[in-house]
């Protein structure tokens, strides 16, 4: 038979890096195209340890059925931290655990925006958000950034001529794709830009606690006196990816609604990973654990940045990031960036991202790619950096 | 500020069996209105076991990001254990792992129906797809059900009726709520009425490995020809509900665009769970854990309804499954079932669910309420049964 999808899943693709990430399987290229944390961040031995207990003690907790807010004393112990950070505030907001920081963003457009709303974000912004918000045939206008963070103007442009704006959505601290931090002065005028034309704010924050260099900005949530901000983080960087155990700090009849989505979605997420989650957090020394993955992103992303101010063409400009997992390269206007990306993976055998793929508007040109540090082994970085640098002097400087 | 909720959630509501649970938090309270699996239904020693050595000797495998589709080793186990009962068609079907059945049947509806589309399915049912579906905002319209499944001259009526009519979701086996089987002359007549009128059918099967009398039936997925029936099924009834492990096998085009849909929604399920799922299904001896099971909901089956064919007033019709988790009794035309749901909690202490939960139409006068025995402990099946015997006897019969 033939198939008809819906509109809204009809022109939707898997992720472009996807695509890349297959040119990886070969075992001769060196990849900086991934995402992921690095494995030795994952505190596996800790984990083992809680996980044979809870099995062991309480498998029935480990095993049935569960609530979908998420499980009590996890959510009750995030309030409390987030608390501490001013992102949850007792008076107005609520929380409830997601299956990753991916299902907040999404469940935040559906419970909010109708076929047609607008979404503003960053252009680049991350892929996986992006498809989220078009999975629902939303309006989603990106607006350009300055190396502090959204343009401003633009911003303010675009809320004047875009119908219906609901949401705007941002990843303030080492965004995805560009490794940029938003001022907080600019945290502070777009929250005021929120109340004065009455939109959320999404404000994702997946990086935060791997701020390795700098000094920590306010969140907007902790600016939020209206109940306009919706904060979703996730334990993916700081616990286990694997785990998908994320969570959304919001006014309470936002969450209200995003439970019931949930509930619709996946009933609730895994409840083993929650029950870890908690013991983890309620056990370990937690400064000392962040300090320990922040001393690995410092060392792998300085290790990489070296090349990069060293040995790369002097035409090639990038974003020193204080956080987060990438580096984001721009390629001189003259120099066509796709051509660059796809002789890298072939020719080179190194995989990055092509910049364009984090574009809201496909057929934006881009020049830019992006580079990730957490992924590869410190081998992988050295080697493929100098085959990259070599590449981008051949290829610019010749 | 004013919270603006989109059309299709702004009437959503969570599940009225949630509201009943909250009387169950009485200690004096006892509960037939949950679907949980038994306790002592969980392999929960071996599951130790298994995740004990997945965390000592492949931590990074089940705390790493992972892909999509689902763990490829789960993926190629599913495709031959459902090809074995003909449920997966390598030359059309591909299969993909979703956190738990709910989301297969969720993205089911968000890759092929738009809003306004319309899903039929039998009225009553189970209440999580039913707003799921509601959730996107389509057209959503029952069709009675016989002793034997769906009423298929209403069906048909349905058919020439409704307009753009996508899909009809069904429970074939052990039906959420009415524990009805259908048969499978009714699955022969529905398959040729998809491939006449040209709809995808649903099937959702989590109970079927839970059939503890009569003999198997096969399923509408394995008389597919056509490419026209997703297949969802779960872990939850036969490993573990927590795991939030479910899976889906449906024509490749259509698997390709939830593949899509799950990636901006949880970008893959919790990937432990779905690793101990894989190592568990291989090595332990599954058709004696599925006979472990099957007792165990046979006794707990037989033990409720020896108190409704002995001990309930006359009046109280029943239908007695052939497996799963529920039992399915009619009042009399006089009596109110949601005065008789309210009064059972409220004076008996006895949580039913009332029978209008699981209606299509919320306005539909429902004479039914639904009770559960894979929760309760047999010591509280006795208990309870008898005080509700005793109920329907003191309002039905003086």
């Amino acid at each position: 038979m033939e198939y008809k999808f819906s509109d809204k899943v009809n022109t939707l693709k898997a992720s472009a890096i996807r695509e890349i990430l297959k040119f990886t399987a070969d075992p001769d290229v060196i990849s900086f195209a991934a995402g992921n944390p690095a494995p030795e961040a994952f505190p596996k031995e800790k984990i083992a340890e809680i996980s044979a207990q809870l099995l062991r003690d309480d498998p029935i907790l480990a095993l049935q059925y569960s609530v979908t807010e998420g499980y009590t004393p996890l959510r009750e112990f995030l309030k409390q931290w987030l608390g501490q950070k001013n992102c949850f505030h007792p008076e107005f907001d609520d929380l409830i655990i997601t299956s990753g920081g991916q299902q907040a963003n999404e469940l935040s457009c559906k419970v909010l925006l109708n076929e047609g709303d607008t979404l503003l974000c960053e252009s680049p912004s991350f892929i996986g958000s992006l498809n989220a918000f078009r999975s629902y045939n939303v309006n989603l206008k990106g607006v350009k950034m300055d190396s502090d963070g959204i343009n401003i103007e633009e911003l303010e442009n675009a809320l004047k001529s875009e119908k219906n704006v609901k949401i705007l959505y941002l990843i303030p601290n080492f965004q995805n794709p560009t490794g940029k931090t938003m001022s907080l002065e600019k945290r502070k005028v777009v929250y005021e830009l929120a109340c004065k034309y009455d939109f959320i704010i999404l404000e994702d924050d997946p990086y935060g606690e791997l701020r390795f260099s700098g000094e920590n900005i306010p969140s907007i949530k902790s600016l939020d006196t209206e109940g306009r901000v919706i904060y979703s983080s996730t334990f993916s960087k700081i616990i286990s990816s694997g785990f998908r155990t994320g969570f959304v700090s919001a006014p309470s009849p936002i969450i209200q609604k995003i439970v019931v989505c949930k509930q619709v979605s996946d009933v609730h997420s895994n409840i083993w990973a929650q029950v870890v989650s908690h013991r983890f957090m309620t056990t370990v020394n937690l400064p000392e654990h962040f300090k320990k993955l922040r001393d690995i992103y410092r060392k792998k992303s300085s290790l990489m940045l070296q090349y990069i101010e060293n040995d790369f063409s002097k035409k090639v400009s990038f974003v020193r990031p204080e956080g987060g997992l990438f580096i984001w390269c721009t390629l001189p206007e003259n120099c066509d960036m796709n051509d660059f990306c796809k002789k890298a993976v072939q020719d080179y055998k190194i995989a990055v991202v092509p910049g364009n793929s984090f574009s809201v508007d496909e057929n934006e040109v881009s020049h830019s790619f992006r580079l990730n540090y957490s992924t590869p082994t410190d081998e992988q970085i050295c080697k493929g950096m100098e085959i990259l640098s070599r590449m981008t002097r051949d290829l610019l400087d010749n």
